[in-house]
């Protein structure tokens, strides 16, 4: 079973007659967009606002998945009357390339021998999943977004946005996310690929059409990334030592300690929603992301169509993925190409998938750049 | 092949006639030591420094790997006329239980079964470890160490010694270590096994007997490990977004960049000289230590007979897997109990592997605390 059977969300149908040229110089034609929507696009179409979604997330943002049933990731901000408020905006979520819930990616058939691409598909990049956005944007009759908004590899987007399509945006709001990837991102991704790569299973990327998959090697780089996504404070105050159904250690390999238990959790639900070949192809756009890389290494220069965008980042002070200091690096970038931007560190001890937590300091301040944007745009 | 037919170094037999009581309840007998000596105990005996491995170290710390010739992991401190003056001391460095290198580990024949232990091999703990290191000490007619010194796991049976068997020593160095093992520590040895286990070729941990060796699943938590050995800094510093062979990137799954590539020796090469179930139960070992346990969670107490100890202890600023606020925390104790210490925070950009690297201010503080011991035990 393919992952991407499991999509129940709208899906569009773009580059029909012109195929995407990707960075790698491959094309693509057609390729097919899962999207969601909230809200309804007003008459200027001025209030539409895009979110996109980090390596495993996908579309789902506002309503329950269709494979887990679990609330939207970021359901807490989105809704009616809620911070990100769909009575207001027009709110657009789109699975990106090379993902698997809907949107052209590795697991889905290539048209031409009608067999699952695998690893047949061609290597993507941020750029070339935020051109499909660009597209699909057109397509539902926007020509310029109010807002974008993202955390993690979101984050990149919203970056790439900037630098690639300003002129239609009004606002932009990267969250934990950084304008390249270090060598220690690269480095906890490769050993992730590894992983997957290393399950027979695996079969050469070949897994479908075997009848197959790679779910052990995906649960251990699932693993390995879910402990980035947390900080060392995190991991102590919510497990420390304790143990998981016992009151003292088993002297064996079973899961003793909750921390132990809740990892092989993490890794063995991530697999029943997620396409091993897309997590190879995804983190393979975030290695090579890095915006400063086209204007030779002078990260401002890339930003520098984008002055009259109002733009708000947050970091945290606990993310050790993308660290505050990743985020600071490209707020200089953009102070220096003349764009307005308020940065808030907040501080916290839950690491990086702190964008995904409830915490009143994001809540006060996307609340307040929403609505002093919103006022400005006259929405 | 089993690994442990690859040590060179002398073997010796304990625990013929009284078994080895184990924490978990098992017991052993006998237990084969692979040990190395370097330089002459004194008439005294008075002179001996025992040298505690880290995790996938071994007793070949100051002469070269019988399996990589490499030079000893330590060589570059332990030697003639060197910090660890082998001219003046007695230096003795074993391979620790359950490891794979001429001492008892799963690797190694059940006597019982005539086949190897595989899992049937008893769940050790770092006290065990250094039961065995006592043992060998008194084998080798040696009442009372000079000094005690390791670093990271080595560490940790330097401050099991200082619990244990404080009448046993004269000094203590434990370096780049903690008393406890965190939840963050136990997740990334939990990535590591899982990535073991989840090979095919393992077997269930019977892969000698099957005559395979599950080297892709040890070769990822390898890699995984590894990062945890380095700082970001130091991956930033080393590689960067450096490429590997070529000017720009290839839009496929090889090893693009440096740090890729790097990382992929470390795990490939690593498969030749470590056992994979070896590994699966030291890291069980480390996840298990915690020394305050014993003392209903004060660790002071655990070393309330160590107040004769001298004690020197370094940390390493860019240490994330045992970072110093984790050093500091049992240098506070082992002062509550009264016992002497001198502790320095070497700033370093290199991570937790400094101990293993060049770097002056180690020379400076060793050869300083050796050299007024040595004066006040008058070797």
């Amino acid at each position: 079973m393919s992952v991407d059977s499991q999509n129940t969300s709208p899906t569009i149908s773009l580059f029909e007659a012109d195929a995407l040229q990707l960075d790698s110089g491959a094309s693509l034609s057609p390729v097919h967009v899962g999207y969601t929507v909230h809200g309804t696009l007003n008459a200027e179409a001025s209030n539409a606002i895009l979110i996109c979604h980090a390596l495993t997330g996908d579309q789902y943002c506002a309503d329950s998945h269709p494979v887990t049933d679990k609330p939207g990731w970021w359901s807490r901000l989105i809704g009616p009357g809620k911070i990100i408020d769909t009575d207001k905006y027009c709110v657009i979520c789109s699975n990106v390339l090379g993902s698997c819930l809907g949107t052209t990616g590795p697991s889905e058939n290539n048209i031409e021998t009608g067999k699952p691409w695998g690893l047949d598909f061609p290597v993507i990049t941020i750029r070339d999943m935020v051109k499909v956005q660009a597209a699909l944007i057109e397509a539902l009759g926007i020509e310029t977004l109010f807002a974008v908004i993202g955390g993690s590899m979101g984050g990149m987007q919203v970056l790439e946005w900037l630098a690639s399509y300003p002129e239609k945006l009004f606002a932009a709001i990267p969250i934990a996310t950084a304008a390249k990837h270090t060598a220690q991102n690269i480095a906890f991704h490769e050993v992730g690929r590894q992983a997957i790569m290393a399950d027979p299973n695996w079969h050469g990327g070949k897994y479908l059409e075997a009848g197959t998959s790679p779910a052990k090697g995906l649960s251990v780089a699932r693993m390995a990334a879910h402990i980035t996504y947390l900080s060392e404070d995190a991991l102590a105050q919510k497990f420390g030592r304790s143990l998981q159904d016992r009151d003292s250690v088993a002297f064996g390999f079973e899961a003793d300690f909750q921390v132990e238990s809740y990892l092989r959790h993490q890794g063995s639900t991530f697999v029943d929603r997620f396409d091993a070949n897309s997590y190879l192809y995804i983190t393979r756009a975030m290695d090579y992301f890095d915006i400063s890389e086209r204007t030779g290494g002078r990260l401002a220069d890339a930003f520098k169509s984008a002055s009259h965008v109002r733009c708000c980042v947050l970091s945290f002070s606990s993310d050790w993925l993308y660290p505050s200091p990743e985020n600071k690096h490209y707020v200089r970038a953009l102070i220096t190409a003349g764009v307005r931007v308020s940065y808030t560190d907040i501080k916290s001890d839950f690491g990086h998938d702190s964008f995904l937590l409830e915490m009143p300091e994001i809540d006060r301040m996307l609340d307040g750049f929403l609505q002093r944007s919103s006022e400005a745009r006259e929405i």
